[in-house]
């Protein structure tokens, strides 16, 4: 069969993969279709994972009354219509222990010092913040300043004997004191299925007590290399012979989008071997990577290896995009099979557009934006219509106090090597509709 | 002391802090200042760590000449002149096998077969595409179509007899090769210290044959809680009583930044006990991060037990960001030693602007553009000058078909509670010279 009879687009191609897979992929012991595989793992070490399942609130947040700030509990009413020229008086019966109920209850005219965090007393329903209140203990010199500023030690002298508290200004019932389950009210959805775990949704388990929690499993990504000319970067290369690259870029990228790298090696250029190591990864996989050798032959080889290993096989050979254009997307019995090109950018910006979305849809991860950055392009590039091509690009600092504040420097390479990408900060897409792009023009970079 | 005489500006502080730090901390068995502390590892496992020297080539990239296409290797002055009409007929001598030194040798009107990354024959100066070619072997039938198209099942058949080529275009001096060392010159500097290793810096470090890295160590940052409301995530709360957040938000971004978390745990709001963890942190780490318990006293507290830590002690108390007002900035003898206010949100964010940047220079980290993405903002957000202000705000997809694809929602939470960052995509920050942002403007989020 002729290569690239039809180039689908690329969104087409990816749409036309995922649609085939489902959630994760059956496995011999487990042939539901369309559920999250998931495990139970220790909230500390869950940073990056997928959770499994929603989350919701056992209990409400805040678990009783809790003031904002630090100052008096008092009972609002008793300070209806107090200001800097008529204050309230109130008498001071204690302080609120902090971590503990308070053994106290407020009657009409009395205040409780409390911290902030602390727990309200009975009686209590608002709290005065220190700055608008003075302490009038007779052995207490504190200038009553401008701004009725206190000091931390101030407040901690001024609850030394049995004293009144002076309030310069009235609160409202309720004001400054979050009430039971104001911020999360009990079996409230937390935190939704899919989500990816960052320092903040650690935070939020903890808060709720869950110190383990179930996430998506790391999809298995089975790497194989082709190649005659391909040998492990352990050894020395004779003349016409080139270290993997492949095995170990796109195994970095599947760790880094939360699937977990299986290396199966560099296997030669017949069809046999190939067809054999690709069935081995496919029974110990959810996603099988062939990288084929760049001349044309390994390239069809790859594709005829994949239409044998199950159904529906071949979905897509040949996408319009550049790099990339010989990327052969598959299906094979219910997990996706991906060639892609031998050239380790090829391979490499073929793995950002196609494998990371099939982990992705396996982990059941939600939508987030990509990161990105808008800069300003310094060249002109030109770009076949119909076609997408992806340009490695650095961001270079040119004005720190424009919004736009980086300068996007395409980088040339005659041959596509790994250090095009490895000094790249970010891939710059061209449409396919567009014939290319200016210099000047306003871009968004994606990071890499 | 008061709190808060003068707030410092959140860049001003940062500066200040780091100022005082070298690259690392001394320890008790290296006291050299200013240099980078490193450990050898797999390069396989690099991934997210920085390099702490420079990497040079040791030998050229390519290191043999190689051929970008499929074609025929020729001496470019043999094909001069070629054209559809008028062809030059050169005579097929073999092919160059893959990953091994040819054994053919070119003379005047002779061509080899030659695969995309097959090493050049000797003689030969150019590759000629395989489209640009017919073979008009006896045994051959294809059709020489419009574009000359050839699939590369006919490419493999060509070879089949040791047949004449005719070559429709002309080639120059170097067409479609690679010379050694064009990509990357021996001793050329590939990746510079302080590189975050991301996949296209292992590919790049397999392809020379790097398999172990020497990478900064992972500094070691000390994390203590105090206020005796906090409780172990573990335990459940009584009334009063609320979880210990902040020793695992905060660990987790250390990990997120490239360093080792080490938490001490939670300490009672007493100056000695207090001082003597910190002590102990200090002695075990390269920075040590207290989150006070909410109230003003156990805050100063913080800023008395870094005093007594070492010189200089604290640098700064107070800074003009919400939030994270009270945050303390201190270096005790060479190494950072940050109090956080005890608010989740608070400590969290200040994570981002104080923890963060310390890591990376202790890591060596080179400079790098912060992920962002650009959003339209849905509300009006008002702001006092001079202070800067950190909103978590939600990313919601409007119009992808804009430039500007994202909504920003600023989500607003009375108390600050970790699920108002949980639910955050990013950060948005009010510069202090502005008094606010108005609904419609386009603001940079930046992702956390």
């Amino acid at each position: 069969m002729p290569e690239f009879l039809t180039l689908l687009p690329p969104d087409q191609a990816r749409d036309e993969l995922l649609s085939h897979l489902a959630l994760r992929p059956p496995t011999p012991f487990d042939q539901t279709q369309g559920r999250i595989d998931s495990e139970s793992i220790e909230v500390v070490h869950a940073l990056g994972r997928f959770t499994a399942v929603d989350i919701f609130a056992p209990h409400p947040l805040p678990g009783f009354p809790r003031t904002t700030v630090d100052g008096y509990a008092v009972r609002a009413r008793d300070t209806f219509g107090a200001s800097d020229s008529l204050p309230a008086y109130l008498k001071l019966i204690g302080e609120v222990p902090m971590g503990d109920t308070p053994h106290l209850e407020l009657d009409a005219g009395q205040c409780a010092l409390i911290h902030t965090g602390g727990m309200l007393p009975a009686g209590a329903d608002a709290v005065v913040m220190v700055e608008y209140t003075q302490s009038i203990n007779p052995g207490d010199h504190n200038d009553h300043g401008e701004e009725h500023k206190k000091t931390s030690v101030d407040f901690v002298v001024s609850v030394v004997g049995n004293s009144e508290i002076e309030i310069f200004k009235s609160v409202a019932d309720g004001e400054n004191i979050i009430h039971i389950g104001e911020d999360v009210a009990q079996n409230q959805l937390v935190i939704p299925k899919g989500t990816k775990i960052h320092p903040a949704e650690i935070g939020g388990l903890m808060a709720l007590g869950f110190t383990s929690i179930s996430v998506a499993k790391k999809p298995r990504v089975g790497l194989i290399s082709t190649g005659d000319e391909v040998i492990d970067p352990s050894q020395t290369p004779r003349p016409g012979q080139v270290r993997d690259i492949n095995s170990y870029t796109l195994g970095a990228l599947v760790e880094k989008s939360g699937g977990e790298a299986v290396r199966y090696g560099i296997f030669s250029d017949q069809f046999q071997v190939l067809k054999e190591a690709a069935a081995k990864a496919l029974s110990e996989c959810d996603l099988v990577i062939i990288t084929a050798g760049s001349s044309a032959s390994t390239r069809d080889m790859t594709a005829d290896v994949i239409r044998t290993l199950g159904e529906p096989g071949v979905l897509v050979h040949g996408i319009n995009t550049r790099p990339g254009k010989p990327t052969i997307l598959g299906v094979c019995n219910g997990k996706a099979v991906i060639g892609l090109p031998g050239n380790p950018v090829s391979a490499l910006v073929n793995g950002y557009l196609f494998v990371v979305p099939v982990i992705e849809k396996y982990l059941g991860a939600l939508a987030k934006p990509k990161a990105t950055v808008m800069a300003k392009l310094t060249v002109n590039l030109s770009s076949q219509a119909g076609r997408e091509d992806w340009w490695p690009v650095k961001l270079v600092v040119s004005d720190q106090s424009s919004v736009i504040s980086y300068l996007a420097e395409p980088i040339f390479g005659k041959s596509n090597l790994i250090f095009t990408l490895a000094s790249a900060d970010g891939l710059l897409r061209i449409h396919p509709d567009a014939t290319g792009l200016s210099a000047g023009e306003i871009v968004e970079v994606i990071l890499i």
